[in-house]
């Protein structure tokens, strides 16, 4: 195996030259000096680089002010494809998309994340393996495969960290075991990292500040600042779901402390209440369903998990003013039950400076944040490899 | 008046160069080529920029590898001075500095903030002149002013928004006020991101993920993330002495809200406590002075109150996963006392996973964190100008 900024040497350099171009617009050889301050003799060399890998094409010629027409270049998104995976605790979701993060192909399935690595990812790899065969791609055209997982990451190696609801897979070399496979490099980063660099990506790009909220099964939050993924000094950041709420603190969470967030708030701990209470609820779905059904006592289960998520919310505007909060993950398809909850609360306690121009709203792309995320992961790393080391190709 | 980047639009270019020259390390033009990338005479032409303002100086002939001996550059740190000032509640300190932050002159003094701008700016005026002409400097060595405010202010424009604590100071024109007496650009932010710019900067580059914690009359913090500032969508962010916290939701905070944390765990919450305690204490450093002197009342009022700030902090260290957190500002003069209450809680309550290598230190820069600050955001200011739009200069 060897590292992909070894493999496409050449393409490295490329990269800050591709990512002006991908804007679409096609680009001559004079323009492209101007932009990027680079000598002629270097932008040819990178631009030869490009085109042998067809990453852009040369388009009609351009009109130049006068002599003869001028060569124009352009991004071309169909050169490669991504194969994407979110995989959650219970259901995956699967994509493969063009290099503007368009979807070619999709699966969602039930698989449970708790049967283990070898298991989940030997189904992933059929299923990449159906899917490819399906939309007539080859393995060369993958320019990457990336991986989201519902546990803490470690970015450097892409591999899971004592994950509390995935027995088996701490440490489980996850971009070796599919590089292997797929002759391809492969990004692996926690669930919600990927749902805030999907939403941000192709809903929220203006966003300079944003915070990405998955209520589920768990309940964390994904991190853009200064339009970057914040992953922290451990990749742990954005874990929300064991922070203590003041209204709660005599409820044991499965962490071994007390009040947590995660503990009152989210899908598990409503349907079990709701359980508890002789009410019908498996899961996070089921309260949607028994919420949208109008039933009382999931509907002021719901409004109360808002506020309780609000509550820890609220000092996080206060902390990190951010410009939008997003919430998804299957507890946001109850809608306006979750974010009335939540906004009543971070009105009420954050400060106005903070508050006044923040919006607060449910994931555009829904259950497909995830899947477009780790597209996005996979073609930035593309673009400007050598800055992440888990990617591995076969040699 | 005119922007910098216009009036120095020559040197602008030659920021990145700067950035590679400014370690010390004497470069030749051919070491330089291969650094930047930049095309032979691109780079001939912002050397010769950067010589002709003496930001570098040419060094003796370094020995090429046979032939004649090339020429290195080497960067030039007396070649302009930053003032800096870092105006608290109620005292100021200002500092003349070289390009590489070391201080040639310093002044503390008794300023109460409340008097207004003018009289707080004229003031500033006449001790930057005074210091100017004890340190044999003239204006035009002057690269730029950095002013840290006690107070929310706007990063494009340099002016304090709604600050709490600043009557007649809201929309008031720092920048221009004091870019029109002294004829270069001037840069304000908050005192406590300057702080947290001062540590970074000098006590802790390696960090990735800083926060400071300034405890004093109030609390907030500066952050740092991926090794820059972050601001926040209205450059709000940090503001954590509004957080509620659990133990105190009776008490009212001068921002309207019950249970804040600086309505509790701040100096001027301790010293009001103290003083209806019939304990002499009119502000934090009379709580510093008990709590050294081994006052019972002091010693577990600043126990509890470094409790409630790690139990705001212990959500942060989750949502942030910082790798250092500093604790500075007055009150932070009271050392372990401090400290101890804010470690025992965030290693309770966080997570193991972002408590692991987590530092929590008092800062070593002390009461010179903000003007160090204030020098670095001057200097980083004028080696990528264009980033701030609030940097003026006379015409």
């Amino acid at each position: 195996m060897r590292m992909l900024s070894e493999a496409n040497g050449s393409i490295a350099g490329a990269g800050a030259l591709l990512k002006i171009l991908r804007d679409g617009q096609a680009r001559t050889r004079a323009e492209l000096v101007q932009l990027t301050g680079l000598a002629r003799s270097t932008l040819g060399q990178r631009l030869d680089a490009l085109l042998s890998q067809q990453w852009i094409v040369p388009t009609e010629e351009a009109i130049s002010s006068g002599g003869r027409p001028a060569v124009a270049f352009t991004f071309n998104r169909g050169a490669r494809i991504a194969l994407a995976a979110d995989l959650g605790a219970t259901h995956a979701r699967v994509a493969i998309t063009d290099l503007g993060t368009e979807v070619l192909a999709e699966r969602a399935d039930e698989v449970p994340i708790d049967r283990g690595p070898v298991e989940t990812l030997t189904w992933l790899q059929h299923t990449f393996e159906e899917m490819l065969a399906e939309t007539g791609h080859t393995r060369d055209q993958i320019c990457g495969i990336g991986v989201g997982l519902p546990g803490p990451v470690e970015h450097s190696s892409g591999r899971p960290v004592n994950p509390p609801i995935m027995p088996g897979w701490d440490g489980f070399p996850v971009p070796e075991w599919l590089g292997e496979r797929f002759g391809a490099p492969v990004l692996v980063d926690n669930d919600v990292n990927i749902m805030a660099l999907g939403e941000h990506w192709a809903a929220r790009p203006e966003a300079d500040h944003l915070i990405f909220v998955k209520i589920g099964t768990g309940i964390g939050c994904g991190i853009i600042s200064d339009r970057h993924l914040h992953r922290g000094a451990q990749g742990a950041a954005g874990d929300i779901g064991h922070i203590q709420v003041a209204s709660a603190t005599d409820i044991v969470c499965r962490c071994g402390n007390l009040g947590c967030l995660e503990a009152v708030a989210s899908g598990a701990a409503m349907s079990a209440r709701l359980s508890a209470d002789g009410v019908e609820a498996a899961d996070s779905r089921d309260v949607v369903r028994l919420v949208r059904g109008g039933n009382t006592q999931a509907v002021q289960l719901i409004r109360q998990a808002g506020r309780e998520i609000g509550d820890v919310l609220a000092s996080i505007v206060n902390f990190f003013n951010p410009s939008v909060i997003v919430v998804g993950g299957d507890i946001a398809e109850a809608g306006e039950q979750i974010l009335a909850g939540l906004r009543e609360v971070i009105y009420s306690r954050s400060l106005p400076l903070a508050t006044q121009h923040l919006t607060i709203t449910a994931s555009e792309l829904s259950d497909r944040a995830g899947v477009i995320g780790a597209a996005v992961m996979v073609i930035e790393h593309a673009l400007a490899p050598g800055t992440v080391d888990q990617a591995v190709t076969r040699d």
